[in-house]
């Protein structure tokens, strides 16, 4: 029933991602009639709490010929990890690396075919953060800070070094586009921590470029329709032309 | 591992749902958490050639137990049937209800619970068609007429209620928008049939309309999320606490 598909597996930045100009529409929209995107995006969630979610969306040894194949898992955490303390979300440094690499295990163990790939959270604005929580009935106070998030982004980094995983580093490239000044990330950040849609741009960009070039069999200008296209029905006898096949071509 | 399924199924009107503003970006987005919203448009496709993939689409007896259960499939065809002969698209008007009775009982018979909308094709502007065709190299001739199309429109509309199922008249609802005036359909149209975002919002407020007032259990604002919103997770033990549960909620 379903195609095969790319899941993305993250936080409310995730789940967001199908909001306008968002990566999961966009990223939807390029691989349409060939892999389904879904949305396992978590608002609030931090590792801790998504793993045993994420168990329950990977197929089972059971179900597993049924089912469609997940190509792809994006997994894209940190925003919430990286809260400070008293929050309920925040997770310790050497849990939030060890929760990764439990996250990559888990996805292998399940299908050693799936394909993997990490994202570091963006960078914060303290400033636009810290407005937006002020403003708030009753007042909060500052729940994240530039620097630890920054700790937890590279973190990500040195999981998917260690576990040999392609990395979409969102971190530096919002970063960067932003001119390296935390101030110009509002141009990217609509609360000083979720993404406008000039931020989701980037992180498209950048996951494509990485599928591309680390996984080029599952680039989206390498697949085929699942459902061929129309002019290539036979219309005296459309049926067999129509037959499901992979969208992965078979000379990749 | 996929969530519960709204699935809409049609021609490249539906396929383009996921660009800017699209209709199934926007569904998908409204569901998230909720139901998984899968594309099958199938641009250039017909009801003729359509059918034999819906059976590819469906859960079929052995597998159902194992996959996620399409609660609502949304049936949006006539564009390319209305086609004028000697398109390859041309499917005549008794034939197009014929297949669309078909898909009906394909749909009822796979899973006698799965609920449908049918949709009426969107009106023709044959000024900005005939534009568009006569820009191309080589010139092509016009294969659709306002006429026509709406002939197909008042198909689906009769055959959804010789068979009891709900229908979207988007027909209507843009005709109605532009001022029921041939040449301002190019506001809802890009090249005279298919839709610009000012369209795609007719009919995604018409879509969500009709799912709140014919099937409102599945009307996204009577859902729960499948996997707990964070703040009811107990953080002490997380696991039970977020557990897969139905989206629909037991009251309804």
């Amino acid at each position: 029933m379903a195609l095969d598909v790319i899941m993305l597996f993250g936080d409310s930045i995730t789940q967001g991602g199908w909001s306008d100009g968002g990566f999961g529409a966009r990223l939807a929209n390029a691989y349409s009639r060939k892999f389904d995107v879904l949305n396992r995006g978590l608002a609030g969630y931090n590792t801790e709490w998504a793993l045993p979610v994420l168990e329950q969306c990977l197929p089972n040894k059971r179900d597993q010929q049924h089912v469609a194949k997940i190509k792809l898992l994006v997994v894209w955490f940190g925003a919430n990890d990286a809260c400070i303390k008293p929050s309920p979300h925040h997770v310790p440094l050497p849990k939030f690396t060890d929760n990764l690499n439990r996250i990559v295990h888990l996805v292998h163990s399940a299908d050693p075919s799936t394909k993997i790939i990490l994202v570091t959270p963006p960078p914060v604005n303290t400033h636009q953060r810290l407005a937006n929580l002020a403003s708030r009935d009753p007042p909060l106070a500052l729940d994240r800070n530039f620097e630890v998030t920054k700790e937890y982004a590279e973190a990500v980094k040195a999981a998917a070094g260690a576990s040999n995983v392609p990395v979409v580093d969102v971190w530096t490239a919002i970063w960067k586009a932003a001119g390296e000044r935390e101030e110009a990330l509002s141009r990217y950040l609509s609360d000083g921590l979720h993404l406008l849609p000039d931020g989701y741009a980037v992180v498209y960009e950048a996951l494509v470029k990485t599928i591309a070039s680390e996984y080029p069999e599952l680039n989206h200008e390498n697949l085929q329709y699942v459902f061929t296209p129309w002019a290539e029905i036979d219309w005296a006898n459309p049926e067999p032309s129509v037959q499901k096949r992979e969208a992965v071509m078979s000379r990749n």
